[in-house]
C-alpha cells in the first residue's frame, strides 16, 4: 500500500513544518500560508491532507505525544523499580534538543488548548494518560514496600506530576539554568524523599 | 498631575483588553486591529499609548506580574515560616478566577516568549523574582530548624519551584481535577515531606 503509506508520511511532513514554524515565530505564525510554504507545498494541495486547519494542527499536536509514546515503548525496564521510575520519567523531560523542541511545541498547543476546543480534548486525553503513568509509578514505589509508609498516595501522584510539568517548563525557558543535569537531580531527590 | 495619572490608567485598561481577547481566542488574536476594537479605541489611537505593538505586549505582561507583586506586599506574615510560607506560595497559584485569569494570560506570554526577545526578558527576569522568593522560603525553613537535615538546599529549591509552575499549568488546563483544594494541599504536603 505505498500511497496510503506516502500519505501519512506527507502528513508527517507537514506537521512537523508546523513545529518549525511554531518554535521560529510562535503559534500566529502557523498560518495555512505559512505551513504551505515551509512543507514545501501549495496552500491547496494542504487540503489533500488535511480537511481544516485545525484538523492539521490537532494532528501536529497528536504527533508529539505519539513520539513520546514510541520512544517509551522502546526503553528496557531493570525490574528494579527506582531506577524504572527515573527512567520513565526521565522520557518526560526536555533533556535533550530533539525533546526540547517537541516540549517547546507541546507547551505552545497545550496553551492554545485553551482557546481550541479541539486541541483542549487532545491534551485532556494527554494529561489522563501522563497521570495514570505518574500513579504507576508511585504506586510500584508502595507496592515493592519501597515508599515511606506515611506518605499520602493521592497527594504525592500530583506532587510528581506537577513537578514534572514544572521542570520541563522551566527546562525550556531557563535552558542554561535548568539544564539536564538539574532536571534529573530534581527527579532523584523526589523519589529520595519519598522513599524510605 | 491628572494627565498622567489618565494615561497610565488607559494602558492598563488596553493591557487588560489584550488579557481578554489572549483567554478568549489566544495569542494569534492579539493583532492591533482587535486589541483597539476590544479596548474601544481607534487603531491609530493605541499609538498614542504604545510606540509599538512588542511595546504593548511586553506592558501588558508585565502588569501581569505587577498585580501579583502588589498582592503579595499587601499579606500580613505572622511570623509562623510553615503559615507563612503557605501564604507566600499560594500567590503564585490560581486559586480563585481572578488569579486564574491571571494565569492564563500569563503562560500565554510566557510561551510566546520563546519567538520573542523582549517579552523572553522580561519572562527570565521574573522567573529569577520567583527563583528568590522560592530560595527564601527554604532558607527560612531550613535557619529556623525547620527542615529536616538531610534535606539539599538547591535540589529542594527547584523542586519546590517546578511543583509551583506545574501545578499552575495543571490549575488552568484541568481546573476540575486542580482545583484550589487540590493545589494548597500538594503545597502543604510537600512543605511537611521536607520539614522534620
Amino acid at each position: 500500500m505505498p500511497k496510503i503509506v506516502d500519505h501519512e508520511k506527507q502528513r508527517q511532513l507537514v506537521a512537523e513544518a508546523v513545529w518549525r514554524i511554531i518554535r521560529k515565530e510562535g503559534m500566529e505564525g502557523a498560518t495555512v500560508r505559512r505551513i504551505a510554504e515551509e512543507a514545501g507545498v501549495s496552500p491547496g494541495s494542504l487540503r489533500h491532507y488535511f480537511r481544516t486547519q485545525s484538523e492539521l494542527l490537532a494532528f501536529s499536536m497528536s504527533l508529539v505525544s505519539e513520539r513520546v509514546k514510541e520512544r517509551i515503548a522502546r526503553l528496557r525496564f531493570t525490574g528494579e523499580p527506582l531506577e524504572d521510575a527515573e527512567k520513565l520519567l526521565h522520557e518526560f523531560l526536555p533533556l535533550d534538543e530533539e525533546k526540547r523542541a517537541e516540549m517547546e511545541v507541546w507547551m505552545a498547543f497545550t496553551i492554545k488548548a485553551l482557546s481550541d476546543s479541539t486541541l483542549y480534548e487532545l491534551s485532556s486525553r494527554v494529561y489522563a494518560e501522563m497521570k495514570m503513568a505518574v500513579s504507576l509509578i508511585i504506586d510500584t514505589l508502595i507496592e515493592k514496600g519501597l515508599a515511606k509508609e506515611e506518605i499520602d498516595r493521592d497527594a504525592q501522584i500530583e506532587i510528581l506530576y506537577s513537578l514534572l510539568d514544572g521542570l520541563a517548563l522551566h527546562g525550556i525557558m531557563q535552558p542554561d539554568q535548568v539544564n539536564a543535569d538539574v532536571m534529573k537531580n530534581s527527579i532523584l531527590h523526589y523519589l529520595k524523599s519519598i522513599c524510605r
